[in-house]
């Protein structure tokens, strides 16, 4: 496959070091105990060395949606028929979703990309058609995609990461939307991370223990299918994965090429941030964690990834709803960064 | 002192169950699982209830920063000189403080109210000058307040609530600034709720381990010479608050009366939502709990409140900062709440 995705191999661009002790000397000098802000700090300081700025900025925010159905549905793995997945592309295209509400409230660009539904949608103002098949293979005794798939979808990925770059976006988010894709997360985390899929089956969509329980069992079976041919990160992707989730991984990969800050949403996109870490371990430094899902493997994921999320607010949703919620607080950080008096100017005394 | 706050007595308005059920119901409808939007869904429903309305908005939001000096900061329990307080009013005023920066960023109208710094700042633009002195007596061995004081701090801070009514405020923010203040704030939390002062004295604005250790014991003494006068939470307030945090407790409970949702910040806010609540219960069915500070009493001063705060991102800062940085969630619950299309409006399948 390396002749159609050979920018697999390029590494991530470097944090401006420089920038970010200038920002860490300046949280220093504010009128404000040091430290008193809490992550909203750090965080700051970490958007100034992405963007190599002392005053970083989110103002301009790209949300991609990307979708696309599994194969391994047909196993009875999540509560919803498979067709709600292109009626949710046709939901997000009409501006009813969490997300395109999220995205207006926040006055972030939204695109949608259908990377193959099993029902065709037939042509949307608004979604992207690069539908790569009718859904994946099921994965419990076939590769999900095949080579020409798996590069098509990271292509897509990236493609999308280059047009939010081309638009001046200052932080990237990434979201999915697929019927069985906390299954196909939950496959592709277990091959990446060596855990059992007791660890990382959850509910879902709201599984039963009794659903959570056949999901596992499921998952076993598919990680037993593949177990010879889970080294590679890539091919652990077209194996475990699905369209959405090697779209993500191929946009986080490429923003993290270009020096685009990344928040990353829940526990499918955190799978594809994982393998992204995998395949390029200089990306984890352009990813900021929105939130905590409350689907129970997420925290493992997270924790493979040493990740601190922003967020914990029992959220679920996926569509980069948690990511999307995130947002404002990045704002606030910077707002609170550039904008507030040192102790010079304000005439401030400083602790003994 | 009753005739002076003959309000105090006066219940809470009642929340209307009726649209707060009726908001759970549209919670069921929308495209999305249930409960999947997890704390933005019952926080919607809550503002329904609040606010009567099916679809409750929190656009104009008003925030109150009361301040205050201490008289118990001659035991060295801060590691800013008191002139800080001051100082930082003048920083308010002038724009350059978080909580001018965070208002500014979320629209939302801010006024600062002077209750007594010990050093007089003169006439400043925007900062409404209620001195009730220069700042409180010394705790540990006489009450913080006299009876006129008290009621001229807690009248103080029912007025900025009417002020905030007659705006058409939506959401009702208190904040603070007081050297000396997380001190006052811990003896009235350990004199409401019983505990020992080991519990609730933290760092502060930064105090080491002796520092801490050191607060404790100036707690102690003045929990021991206060003991026979701890039963009446309005008394509690007047022996061992603050002018600021008289205001706020008035502020809370005039809104709750009023009708107006509050978010309460952190420690000291909280301290001061807990008065409110032992002295009018259905007071805590109007607050809103924005943030868990790193102060460490604050965790058991929700615990005593009930309250689940929806960040917790390590801030310590006051000012409101906190429950100024929650406000975003809050606009993208109702705007989530109000805005999604149902599953019937957009054609969606429900689950099986």
């Amino acid at each position: 496959m390396n002749h159609e995705t050979p920018w697999l191999q390029v590494p991530a661009a470097d944090i401006d070091e420089q920038a970010r002790l200038d920002a860490e000397e300046r949280q220093t000098r504010l009128t404000k105990p040091l430290g008193s802000l809490g992550l909203l700090e750090p965080l700051a300081c970490r958007l100034a060395g992405m963007q190599g700025s002392a005053t970083p900025r989110v103002d301009k925010v790209q949300i991609s949606i990307f979708a696309g159905d599994h194969g391994v549905a047909a196993e009875g793995i999540s509560r919803f028929p498979q067709s709600v997945t292109a009626e949710m592309v046709r939901n997000f295209a009409r501006g009813g979703a969490a997300i395109s509400v999220l995205a207006r409230s926040l006055d972030a660009q939204l695109e949608v990309i259908n990377l193959g539904t099993v029902t065709d949608t037939g042509p949307l103002e608004g979604v992207l058609d690069v539908r790569v098949g009718p859904g994946t293979a099921n994965f419990v005794d076939a590769p999900a995609m095949d080579i020409h798939q798996l590069a098509l979808a990271m292509n897509a990925g990236r493609h999308s990461a280059e047009r939010a770059r081309l638009a001046g976006t200052e932080l990237y988010i990434a979201g999915e939307m697929g019927i069985g894709n906390t299954t196909a997360a939950a496959g592709l985390a277990c091959a990446l991370m060596g855990l059992d899929p007791r660890e990382l089956a959850g509910p879902g969509t709201g599984l039963d223990v009794a659903g959570v329980s056949h999901k596992a069992d499921v998952l076993r079976r598919a990680l037993a299918f593949h177990r010879d041919h889970l080294e590679d990160p890539v091919e652990c992707l077209r194996r475990l994965g699905g369209f959405e989730i090697a779209a993500m991984s191929g946009a986080y990969l490429a923003c993290a090429q270009m020096g685009m800050p990344i928040m990353v949403d829940g526990f499918i996109s955190s799978a594809a941030a994982l393998a992204t870490a995998r395949i390029c371990p200089s990306a984890r430094n352009w990813m900021i964690f929105g939130h905590a899902s409350a689907e129970p493997g997420h925290r493992h994921v997270l924790s493979s990834l040493a990740a601190d999320p922003l967020l914990d607010l029992g959220m679920r949703l996926g569509e980069a709803s948690g990511a999307a919620t995130a947002v404002p607080l990045l704002r606030l950080a910077c707002d609170l960064h550039g904008r507030m008096a040192t102790f010079d100017e304000a005439q401030v005394s400083e602790p003994d």
